[in-house]
């Protein structure tokens, strides 16, 4: 057996949210170079492997990249077969492309498994589907890490029949409100942040884009994915408390 | 146990990429309604559930959304797990939605177990990543079902830093590039279809957004996800046919 590289998306951190594929390539792995925030329980899934935590939370040190991608490419030339597991899904938002590219320029075979991103996951848990006849039949997906990177798309986005979505935006979630109103959205459109997805911490603040600024954070460092546009109108008609309590996982959430 | 009803992503073919969580609702389900192209292989983990198709593929008959609706209310007023299988994530154009909306407002507790989308998993297994630093930072995913959902959308997309996926988007997709190119899309940017994601007759077009219309549909109605955008170009870093061939499944590919 040639090593290869398994670039495998973790889901929002849930572990029963991983698929089928993603507990079988951990089962099977010889080394899980894993982010952050990814589960114990997930972890358990690969009991032969060796596990090195190299992801980052913002604003703390971390593993440089070109580090993890030398790791991979060592183990993977000693025949080993690596799972590298991203939250959520490795290509959407999580630099996975990135990795991809350095483990096949050094000839490291490269599988991708894809995953449950926090894009639709999160609003789902919350109650609201993203796409809904009538009121959006799009999704505009963006980082929210930095406003060079943002700007440029939330400007072009039309204020109505899209569904923003925001990752990784909390820090900017003012100044990405005042993009959009700057740009045709009502101050009312209906607004959502959903924390922590798919665990036990799981919250979501429902209100209009105009307030997102002063929407407060939950304790503890949690993730979020900001949702602006109509569909955030069906949380009414769909969210159950009964139904979030029997899904809710005691554990991390994962951030994209 | 009060019937409920679980609204269940089975990803975009390959029965390995549905959830640990969707996996164990089939395995506890008593009734499972599915789309039409959910493989048998997922229909097999239910075995203790009465199991019927409801979905539909395009132009062909297929049972009306208010008859689905009753079944599912029906048999979960009767004390049954009902488990609604549908393909790729249940709220990503999917409809999911408005089922969600009509069982609750019958009464009926509902879970959403979320799914990889095919918006996510077909360029991914095609080697296309959807964000990538420097080449789209961001993602515009659109119906590409009806020239009146999608024209708006595409019309106000911009023509750089954003990945543009179609799903459902097939028999348009003339239209649709012409409709990007009229808003200043060029009719060089890198595009591809991925036909058949995840499953062993997924195959990938690429080329550029001039000529999808030319783009040759390979037999048998398969679903297909338009990709437009730089991140296109990666896959000839990332793509191996190794990977493909490792990971491909002998069955049904779904669509959303």
């Amino acid at each position: 057996m040639r090593g290869r590289v398994f670039l495998v998306g973790a889901g929002p951190g849930d572990p029963e949210l991983l698929t089928r594929k993603a507990a079988r390539c951990l089962a099977e792995a010889d080394l899980v170079l894993y982010d952050a925030l990814v589960s114990p329980e997930a972890l358990a899934l690969a009991p032969r492997a060796q596990r090195f935590r190299v992801g980052k939370r913002a604003g703390r040190a971390s593993i440089q990249q070109g580090t993890i991608n030398e790791l991979m490419i060592r183990a993977a030339r000693q025949g080993k077969r690596v799972v590298r597991l991203k939250c959520g899904d490795p290509f959407v938002l999580g630099r996975g492309g990135e990795e991809a590219v350095a483990l096949r320029a050094a000839g490291i075979p490269v599988e991708v498994v894809p995953g449950v991103t926090s894009a639709s996951a999160a609003p789902a848990l919350a109650g609201i589907p993203v796409t809904h006849r009538g009121s959006a039949s799009g999704v505009l997906l963006v980082s929210g890490h930095a406003p060079e990177i943002y700007g440029e798309l939330l400007s072009a986005a039309p204020p109505q029949h899209v569904t923003i979505v925001v990752l990784m935006g909390l820090q900017h979630r003012d100044d990405i409100a005042r993009r959009l109103m700057a740009h045709g959205w009502p101050p009312s459109a209906p607004a959502a942040i959903v924390f922590g997805a798919s665990t036990a911490r799981q919250s979501t603040w429902t209100g209009v884009l105009g307030e997102i600024g002063n929407a407060p954070l939950p304790p503890g460092d949690l993730p979020g994915t900001i949702i602006v546009g109509e569909v955030v109108r069906l949380r009414g008609l769909i969210h159950t408390v009964e139904a979030e309590e029997d899904s809710s996982y005691e554990g991390f959430a994962c951030s994209e």
